[in-house]
């Protein structure tokens, strides 16, 4: 037998997650990232020892049996749940991606060659997704009629802390405590976060502690000085919470190599915050002209979906492009378009085109 | 940041696979079994650490660069596939269970009461498999107008050997690669594996490295003196290939206990190696009366299905039992239903509806 709990094959020692290369690297060694190795994967889920991860300070240690969330504000009845309430209620499994409102922002300046699909997108990952929904539980305390956001905090050392609207807490969101049927990894926000399908990261809450019911957004740190976006006239826009229509690449991707001319199955992933993928268009030639690749059932609302091209190479050089459309009619913008949106100085929400550039010799590198 | 290949919250380290307890235990350490902890898991994907395993004589060590598929016997170009060869293939994405043949093995005689889900249901997982059609590489070698069988062949100790109909080969069958979006586990076949859905276990056969295609089964020893079915004259009827449709309560089940009154969510998952489930009936009373319990979307064909209902446990005892109907109007059958199209001394293919005994105390025990 193989140990109680399975590893991966030591041929796959290189399929791992590490930093981000070519980009901004984590300050210190608490507030940390570590990116998904995209292009070594297939389908869409994501195993759990390989799910990004995205820290402000740190993975606390939480014994199940002591953790205790809190939920009050504008509410008749304030309660304290523990693990073993949460469980007891109605639950629900859903497939979801996360991604990181940083995912691709070493693409916003002249593109970096060397950089991988792992560097450039791998702030991502897809898992099925299991708990209680928020609003179970917002019902169970009696939600006042004048509530109008929530305050989700996490029981990090950042205490980290997100405003969200009544509208989504009573819509899709759900207290998680397992991903891909186990209950979550430490690094996920074991024992209890809040997921909030479609919205970036950073809001779907890890070791949530606490949720408070206010009239307001309760304007944080993470929502003032951090995650916001800067328009091209140096405005500062914040709660931009939806992760726009967005596709890319992952084989052949950045640091890959043809060895041979002849066929190529061109694969890769698309998502939208929004909801299902509609429409996928692969590119050869740099944007010059487009084919519909195909989709990969089941497509799933808020969730990776794999698409597929087939493809001959003849040995030249290539220019690969993805552009996703979602259920909404959004089409995910080039570069240049996305930059009359925003300022060049912008960090988070970078959703352009990602192309990869085919060299006569067979080399994979990122073109941005 | 955690390790570069993640691993679960030590609270956790009770999840693990084991060998069955109260049934047959594997004779030797090379031909072993471990279980998948069902009653622990949540949702209807297995993480790859707890995959249930049955092998018949170890775990190969098999270097990728190394690997070889030979594809031979009637066809019109005998050929030998390297992984690369097959990666390059156009690939597809499936969530598919897989059950061994002898799950629920222990549950044919009188029941033991100490028995969990693990141990009466644990043979069974459920991960998204990624690969080539198998009919695409058949294809490629030109399979000749007399054929009617393949022979599949492991590269493991045991030279594992199946006999599958050619419609199978063509229609669903995969030549995996991947699981759970990374490449196979050792212990589920790496790097190659035969996944023919909703077919038996042992039918699809792990390390792969031998395809013969033939006018005839093979009539190896898995499919002569294994793996056959005992009727009730006690004739001996081969090939037995679909699991048949079937359920298992995982919450609350075998092994746990309710600490107090009032509600709690029954959840479990219902299969069938003929398609979709359809509907998955719950009773409480022991089989008296029924309800129907709510279908966690989505529902796939040869996939688990999660399926849940709100019960208020009333302090009192209590028989838990569900049962599922597919696609194709199949019923699961009670034991002595089944009883009566087998041998009592039957091991493989026990799809009977299990029940699991809630005592006055809250413990749970296994009622067969």
């Amino acid at each position: 037998m193989s140990p109680p709990y399975g590893a991966p094959s030591p041929f796959e020692a290189h399929v791992v997650r590490r930093a981000r290369q070519g980009g901004a690297q984590p300050p210190t060694r608490v507030a940390a990232w570590s990116v998904t190795p995209l292009q070594n994967l297939s389908g869409i889920i994501t195993p759990n020892g390989l799910h990004y991860e995205r820290h402000h300070a740190g993975v606390p240690r939480i014994d199940p049996a002591e953790f205790r969330l809190l939920v009050h504000g504008l509410v008749e009845r304030p309660l304290i749940f523990t693990m073993e309430d949460l469980t007891r209620f109605p639950s629900v499994s859903r497939i979801h991606f996360i991604e990181c409102s940083g995912n691709s922002s070493p693409n916003w300046g002249e593109p970096k060659p060397e950089l991988t699909a792992q560097d450039t997108h791998g702030l991502l990952s897809c898992a099925e997704w299991t708990g209680v929904p928020l609003a179970t539980v917002l019902s169970e305390v009696g939600v006042k009629s004048d509530a109008r956001w929530l305050l989700a905090e996490g029981g990090d050392a950042a205490s980290m802390t997100r405003s969200v609207p009544i509208e989504k807490a009573l819509d899709d969101a759900i207290l998680a405590y397992a991903q891909n049927g186990e209950r979550l990894r430490p690094e996920q926000g074991y024992p209890l976060r809040l997921l909030l399908p479609g919205y970036e990261g950073n809001a779907n809450v890890k070791w949530l502690r606490r949720i408070k019911v206010g009239a307001a957004p309760f304007q944080t740190r993470e929502e003032t000085s951090k995650y916001t976006m800067v328009m091209p006239d140096h405005t500062i826009r914040q709660f931009n919470f939806v992760m726009e229509a967005k596709s890319v690449i992952t084989a052949p991707s950045g640091g890959q190599r043809l060895n041979t001319p002849g066929f190529y199955e061109i694969s890769g992933l698309a998502w939208s915050g929004a909801g299902k993928i509609a429409r996928v268009e692969v590119s050869v030639d740099g944007g010059a002209s487009w084919l519909d690749a195909a989709l990969q059932d089941p497509i799933l609302p808020k969730c990776l979906t794999r698409f597929r091209l087939p493809w001959r190479w003849d040995g030249g050089s290539a220019l690969l492009s993805s552009r996703a459309t979602d259920e909404k009619g959004v089409v995910q913008p080039s570069r240049e378009a996305l930059l009359k949106q925003r300022d060049a100085r912008s960090y988070y929400h970078n959703n352009a085109i990602q192309t990869w550039r085919v060299a006569a010799e067979g080399v994979v590198t990122n073109a941005g």
